[in-house]
């Protein structure tokens, strides 16, 4: 963001109707919708008796992650370790490094951070990267908390037998540098699911394996106190296997487009409230039935659906692409024309990679720009 | 980027063998090749009698951008304000804001940037902006100049009459502080077209409403020594209507995956190399036909074609998408199985978005990473 351009945002935060002039495009985070998100979830997971590590990866914010532990989350998990330096450099603690790495120089960094980051906890699959990861350990002189990650149907990430987790056990055992804390295992595959009833015993089958493995690993003398996995599309239901013991969410402090479209509970009910959208503007209107809207690829990710209009266009408008920088809003009427400058709210099509774009958050209440809040972690893939 | 990861690159550069160690996934930049794609287009466009002002939307970097000005570009675009400032704070002048705004604070904004940026020239679309824009410059004390946004058919910006446009040419001949210096029309719509012959047609067809407004203005007094628009999917034909006098071309340093799918020269020869890639790693590989890399939505333009890999893996062997932070190489033999830490070369399916997902820009020559540059314009889409 350029320095002038947050110049002007900061110089009207807290005005009265300040939220109408924030620089555009912009996203845009509602703290009441937030924070109504987080108190739902949390409560649902507590009377499941479980606990919450956040997905960071999401929203990438060492401010949301100060806002999520207050409210309870036991820590948060990250995709990648520069996230997990990215946040822990801003104090965030309980990081976990939700997939597993083989490059040595990587492992290097992790056990230096395992030397500055409280409570950090990190994901491992073969039996080599534990001997690197000790051995890198050992240099720094640190200890690292280990789960084993168990592919669940996903195929990305895991390992996918309970032999296979023992042969890792055993290995984590043999290091006193290492201690194993239990397993996780997600099921992104099945998380967008439209239908409640399916994903519901598409997750049961998933996590029926991840039960299988912790069982070996118990039997077999090892700890296994974490059980961790799930995701917002199958946190309702996730407890009912009885093999979680903390759940991964990432999107439910947002509920994007893609959330917002499937059953999210069993009577058709909306329990999550859209919070974050990119604020955006009309910038060219020279036709009847559409108009050029400031947002564009650079403004939204476009792996998933196109983003929804929920304010600032006649009913019926439809959000389209119009190259990197602009989006062109198709208004349902072709005789109709926008005027120059119409503020659109656009919530935002595929949260993670969207926020990853902007480098704040523009937080609203009602009318006002109330705070903005860096989004340290942004471009921390590696 | 975090920290540590900046600091075990730098840690690496010019050493022997380093590109392999680039810390992944990273965008990497064959200088070799950008140069070689700059010295073809520059010798081309001279030998066209056109002058070149590239599109910094494309790169967003001022290292970039010094490198075109040495090379002969007579200046460069930018497609939203916010680049213009941060390029200008890196020193870079001669900028040309492509898009035309309604916003009453970036048109504040624009008139202090034309006090502090040499060159400066915008785009504008309606008689509004340019009064608008004349009082903002009165205010702050400085002057503009200004090319008048033609719509060649793209029908995202610009006026598509010569009567329209003799109208904004009026009201700025009105404003001293206001100096009109030609038109621009990019016909974004047609750069992709696949066949040569049929690209050349529909961009001939597109440059005569250009050439009209430009006649138009001159017949009736008005200044018009900027003619700007064509792209690098018609760079190598535009000069034949003889309307333009500068190209905005932006893609053709790099020469994406969809530019280098289409024919750009007749005979079917490529007159551009890829220049630029993501480097990424396999970092799971526990399955035989496929295996999972660090590099996914986040790191990878999703709106046009996937990437190709140009090394890496045996030769058939693809790139899909595995969510956010991660894809999967599919290999053409079901039954093999890629080694873990193998590195991947995957040619940037669209440079523009895919640019403005990174920090840096991994400078290579041969085997050495040899520079980094940072991208100061990256997220600066306001």
């Amino acid at each position: 963001m350029s320095a002038p351009r947050l110049a002007q945002d900061q110089a009207i935060l807290g005005q009265p109707g300040s939220r109408a002039r924030i620089d555009t495009p912009a996203l845009v985070l509602d703290l009441d919708a937030f924070e109504a998100n987080l108190q739902t979830v949390m409560a649902r997971v507590r009377a499941q008796g479980l606990a919450l590590r956040p997905h960071a990866k999401t929203h990438k914010c060492a401010t949301i992650a100060r806002r999520l532990a207050a409210a309870g989350a036991v820590g948060h998990c990250v995709a990648k370790l520069s996230e997990a330096e990215a946040l822990s450099a801003c104090g965030i603690t309980g990081l976990l490094v939700s997939s597993a790495t083989p490059d040595a120089a990587k492992l290097e960094r992790l056990a230096a951070l395992a030397g500055r980051s409280p409570g950090l906890m990190a994901a491992v699959e073969t039996p080599d990267q534990v001997d690197h990861l000790a051995a890198a350990l050992d240099r720094a002189g640190h200890q690292l908390d280990l789960l084993i990650d168990v592919d669940v149907g996903t195929h990305r990430f895991g390992l996918r037998t309970p032999q296979e987790a023992l042969a890792v056990a055993g290995r984590i055992a043999a290091h006193g540098c290492l201690r194993l804390r239990g397993v996780q295992g997600y099921a992104g595959h099945i998380q967008a699911i439209p239908g409640y009833a399916e994903r519901r015993a598409a997750s049961h089958a998933c996590l029926a394996l991840l039960g299988q493995v912790r069982d070996a690993l118990i039997e077999a003398g090892h700890p296994c106190p974490i059980v961790s996995g799930g995701g917002t599309g199958s946190h309702d239901f996730d407890h009912e296997a009885g093999v979680l013991t903390e759940l991964q969410l990432g999107s439910f402090i947002f509920n994007d487009v893609i959330y917002d479209s499937i059953e999210l509970a069993p009577d058709g009910a909306k329990p999550l409230r859209c919070a974050l959208w990119v604020q955006t503007k009309v910038v060219s209107s020279q036709h009847p039935g559409f108009a050029t809207t400031d947002a564009g690829f650079k403004s939204f990710a476009t792996d998933g659906p196109a983003p929804t209009i929920q304010a600032g266009a006649p009913a019926g408008a439809r959000y389209d692409r119009f190259g990197d920088e602009f989006g062109k809003v198709v208004l349902a009427d072709p005789t109709q024309q926008l005027p120059l400058g119409t503020l659109l709210e656009c919530v935002v099509p595929h949260c993670d990679p969207t926020v990853n774009l902007f480098d704040q958050y523009h937080c609203v209440r009602g009318d006002r720009l109330v705070e903005i809040w860096p989004i340290e972690a942004r471009g921390c893939t590696s």
